[in-house]
C-alpha cells in the first residue's frame, strides 16, 4: 500500500475509533444510569452492533471499494484477502465489558491482499490508543513502542494465558501447559484477546497462547506485535489465516521455539 | 477504636500512601533513564525498603505506640494482635512492577487488638486509591463502592486465580480447581493480590482464591471486602490469622459455600 493512501486511511480510522469510543463511553453510562436492573448482555449486544454499524456505514461512504470483516453481522462476505479489508471487532473483551465495565477494547487490522497494513487497538475506558503502521513502527498513544527485548527467556517470561489451557481437554497436552505455567515467572489473564496482544508488544507480558481466535480478535494485535519484533503464528508453527479461527502464539521471537515445546496437540 | 481517632489515622495514612506514590513514581521514572540495564531486581528491592522505612518512621514518630507488621525488615517482633498494628506491604504485586512497570500497590490495613480498622490500596502508577473505615464504607477515590450483588452464582461469577492452582500439586486437589475453571464464567489474573481484593471490592471480580498470602498481602484487602460485605476467610474455612501466611478465599458471599466445593485439600 502507498505510504500516503496508508497514512489518509489510518486517520480516517483513528478518526472513527476515536469517535467509537466516545459513544460507547455514553452509551454504557447513560444505559446503566437509566436502569440498573437491565440486562447487561442486552446492553454488550446492542453496543456491539451499533458499533459495527457505525464502522460499516463509515467505510461504505469513504472507501466504498474497502470491505469488512466483522463479528456482528455487518461486514461482507469475503471468501479471499484480495483487495483492502478492514477486520474489526467493535467490543473485544464482552465479559469484562458486562462484568467490569472496564478492560475492553475495539480492534481494527486493515490489510491488504492479506498484508497487515494498519492495526489499531483502543482500550475505551483507559483512552488509551496501540497503533500500527506496517514498517513505521507501534505506538501506545504518542509514545513509540521499542522493539522486544532481546534478552528473555521462558524462565523470566510473564505468559499471558486463559487457564483453562491447563485443564484437561481434548486439544493439547495440559501436563505440558502445566510444566509451562511451572517453569515461567508467571501467568496473566486479563480477558481481551486485543489487549493481550497490546500486552505483548508492550512487552508487559512476553506471549500470549491462546487455543481459538476469531480473525477479529487478532488482526490489529498481529500487526502491532509485528511492529515491534515480535511474532505471530498459528500454534501449530503455520501462518496465521486472515478468514477462519485460529490457534496462535504471539511472542517475543526469543522465546518462540521453547515455547513451541510446550504445546503437543492430541 | 473511637471514630475522631481513626479518622486522625486515616488521614495520615492516606497522607503519607500519596507521599510514597509520588516517591516511587519518581524513583522508578529517574533510574529507568539513569540506567535502563540496571537490574530491575535490584530497584524493586531497593524501591520496596525504602518505601517501608518511609512509614515506619512515619509511624515511629507520629503514633509511638503502634506497631508495624512489614515484609521489608523495618517492623517490630510482634508477637500477638494486641494493640494498634500497621500492615504494610510497600510494593504489593513486585513482578508487575519490575515486568510491567504498573499494576502494582501500596498495601496498608490497621488493626486494634486484631479488627480491621482502617484499609488502603494504593494503585500507584495509575494514582487510584481504594479506602474502607470500619462500618463507614469502601471507597474507590471519591466514589462510594456499592455492597457486593445478592445476585451471583458460580456459573455467572469471574473468579480471579493464578493458574498454578490448575496444575498438579501437593496441596489441593488440581481437578476440582480445574471444574472450578470450567464450570465460572471466566477467571482473571492481574499478579497482585492487594489489587485483586480492591478487584473483588469493587465487583469486577467475583471471588480471589489463593493458597499462600502474607498478613501484609490480605490485610488491607480484608478490611475492603467486609465493608462491601463480603468474606475473607482461609481456604479451610477458619478465619484469617493475622500474624502468619494464610490459605485464602475473599469472595461475594453468595459464592462462598459452593465455592468450598471446590476447594479439596489433600
Amino acid at each position: 500500500m502507498e505510504k500516503a493512501i496508508r497514512q489518509k486511511i489510518f486517520e480516517n480510522a483513528k478518526e472513527w475509533v476515536y469517535e467509537a469510543g466516545e459513544k460507547i463511553r455514553e452509551h454504557m453510562q447513560r444505559q446503566f444510569q437509566i436502569d440498573t436492573k437491565s440486562n447487561p448482555n442486552d446492553l454488550v449486544t446492542e453496543v456491539d452492533k451499533a458499533t459495527e454499524q457505525f464502522f460499516a456505514e463509515k467505510i461504505k461512504n469513504t472507501h466504498p471499494d474497502h470491505k469488512l470483516i466483522g463479528e456482528e453481522g455487518y461486514g461482507d462476505k469475503v471468501e479471499n484477502v484480495d483487495g483492502v479489508i478492514w477486520i474489526i471487532d467493535p467490543i473485544d473483551g464482552t465479559m469484562n465489558f458486562v462484568h467490569q465495565k472496564r478492560n475492553f477494547a475495539i480492534s481494527i487490522g486493515i490489510y491488504q491482499d492479506g498484508i497487515g497494513e494498519i492495526g489499531l487497538i483502543y482500550n475505551v475506558m483507559e483512552d488509551v490508543l496501540y497503533t500500527a503502521l506496517k514498517g513505521e513502527g507501534a505506538y501506545r498513544n504518542q509514545d513509540k513502542l521499542p522493539l522486544l527485548s532481546d534478552n528473555v527467556q521462558i524462565e523470566t517470561s510473564i505468559v499471558g494465558m486463559n487457564s483453562i489451557l491447563a485443564c484437561e481437554n481434548k486439544r493439547v497436552n495440559e501436563k505440558k501447559i502445566q510444566q509451562l505455567i511451572k517453569d515461567c515467572r508467571g501467568t496473566r489473564s486479563y480477558g481481551s484477546a486485543a489487549l493481550e496482544f497490546a500486552f505483548v508488544a508492550e512487552g508487559i507480558m512476553d506471549c500470549y497462547v491462546t487455543m481459538n481466535l476469531a480473525p477479529w480478535d487478532f488482526a490489529a494485535g498481529y500487526i502491532l506485535i509485528e511492529e515491534v519484533g515480535g511474532k505471530t503464528v498459528q500454534a501449530t508453527g503455520d501462518p496465521v489465516n486472515l478468514l477462519t479461527n485460529n490457534t496462535i502464539i504471539t511472542c517475543n521471537k526469543q522465546i518462540y521455539q521453547d515455547l513451541t515445546n510446550y504445546i503437543e496437540f492430541k
